[in-house]
């Protein structure tokens, strides 16, 4: 019984010159140095047999000789026997971006969902996700919110996410789109999630039985612990009053750098 | 002997409905009760004259009957004695919004610089600035950077600013322009100043004769408390190499909050 590592990407990874962060994938997915199968999920997108086309020829070209399409767009298909079937052949399963609603409303649930986090949590699968697909890996994950807006509590819309990793919030094209924001709302709603902000092109590895994040990637993770928030309005301030929040720890993470878990303590790795 | 209060505001003050950080900064020049009389500065602006013009409407309602321009746009003008003169007769100096290189560059090292140090520091003279006209208030101020980027050694550019607060950096526009990636930056070059980073229609009140900030308007200082911070690479990475920071504290202030500039410790006011 293994948990299987988590990639979570912050959009725009690159998949031509320098594909770092899809490879780590790949490498993630050969378990033992074994063949690496990967399943790709494009629910997030309306474009999902464009987005599959583009990374089937990107994994291919990384040595991935299996990849499969998981191509969930109702509700319906997410239950079928023939996909269900299809998973249990994987190493790994590689979620695309859109909209990370179209993931959880379509797929939360359902026996896809029910393999995915079995497959993950015991048998060592590996899941990767960028942008929306790095959104739903939380059990509440960020829907949508403000950006260039200081935290309040309306900054930041949530709902119920994937579950893949519990004790985190994660926002994706975190410094491009000047997210701080709404995940410091997100973070003072309940200072016991960990806030995560992926850059773009910028991936945390997430190892949970080892508790340890590492950063890949060519910008930077930052992290919001708000374990020590001493002082916050939250739970009286109106709507759109702003936030207070005093004593929020933070962390800005390059590659070559990571963190324990359990102590939240931020190392260098490399 | 009395040092004089600074206001320092994000940009975009209302001057209209609810002008009560323009208000707060009359008060501040009333001392002992006595009349306000202002000038206005409004070199950092290429449209000093109609910046004066907006001002001087907007404190003759707030009940100042004294508002006098101070409108140096060439160095040669400031070290003029009637400009000197007519400084010896206010109660407080306001600097426009503009370009903050414009302020050094045509005022530093002058005799009105002289004059408005020796005066805040000596007389109570009152300062307040707006966007540009907040950040030339620190030692060593943010000229410009990118926003929208993770910190980097390049994020930020800075210059010699007036002096009026050292060991603070000041940034403006902050949460509206996703500026705090630039203010990290400035903190990780030296972690003994304090990052302030002012949204806009929001003001910081510092009194440095109390040690005491105290926030106003309608939205949040975020405050960057580098002292704690553990590890960096500010002086080891190229200048394109995301930068790593851990152990910064942050704290999101809206009014009604305030901080002990010795302690550094924030606290809740109204």
């Amino acid at each position: 019984m293994t948990i299987g590592p988590l990639l979570l990407i912050g959009g725009r990874e690159n998949k031509e010159q320098h594909p770092e962060i899809l490879e780590r994938f790949v490498e993630l997915c050969r378990r033992h140095g074994g063949t690496p199968r990967i399943g790709v999920v494009t629910t997030a997108s309306t474009e999902g047999q464009a987005l599959f086309a583009e990374y089937s020829r990107v994994f291919r070209r990384l040595g991935v000789q299996q990849v499969a399409g998981l191509n969930v767009d109702r509700r319906v298909e997410a239950s079928a026997p023939a996909l269900c079937q299809r998973m249990d052949e994987l190493t790994g399963i590689f979620f695309s971006g859109g909209d990370q609603l179209r993931i959880t409303s379509t797929l939360g649930g359902s026996r896809f969902h029910q393999i995915l986090l079995q497959r993950h949590r015991k048998d060592g699968l590996a899941v990767g996700g960028t942008s929306a697909g790095a959104s739903m890996m939380s059990h509440t994950m960020i829907v949508e919110g403000d950006a260039h807006e200081s935290p309040t509590k309306n900054t930041v819309k949530m709902a119920a996410g994937m579950g893949l990793w519990n004790g985190a919030v994660i926002d994706q094209h975190f410094s491009q789109r000047g997210r701080i924001g709404r995940l410091l709302s997100a973070v003072a709603q309940n200072p016991d999630v960990l806030g995560i902000g992926l850059d773009e092109n910028t991936a945390l590895e997430v190892r949970l039985e080892e508790t340890m994040l590492t950063v890949w990637g060519a910008s930077t993770v930052t992290v919001v612990d708000g374990r020590a928030i001493q002082e916050t309005n939250a739970s009286e301030s109106d709507d759109n009053q702003p936030l207070a929040l005093t004593g929020v720890m933070l962390h800005v993470l390059p590659k070559g750098y990571g963190m324990d878990l359990t102590t939240r303590t931020p190392r260098r790795i490399g």
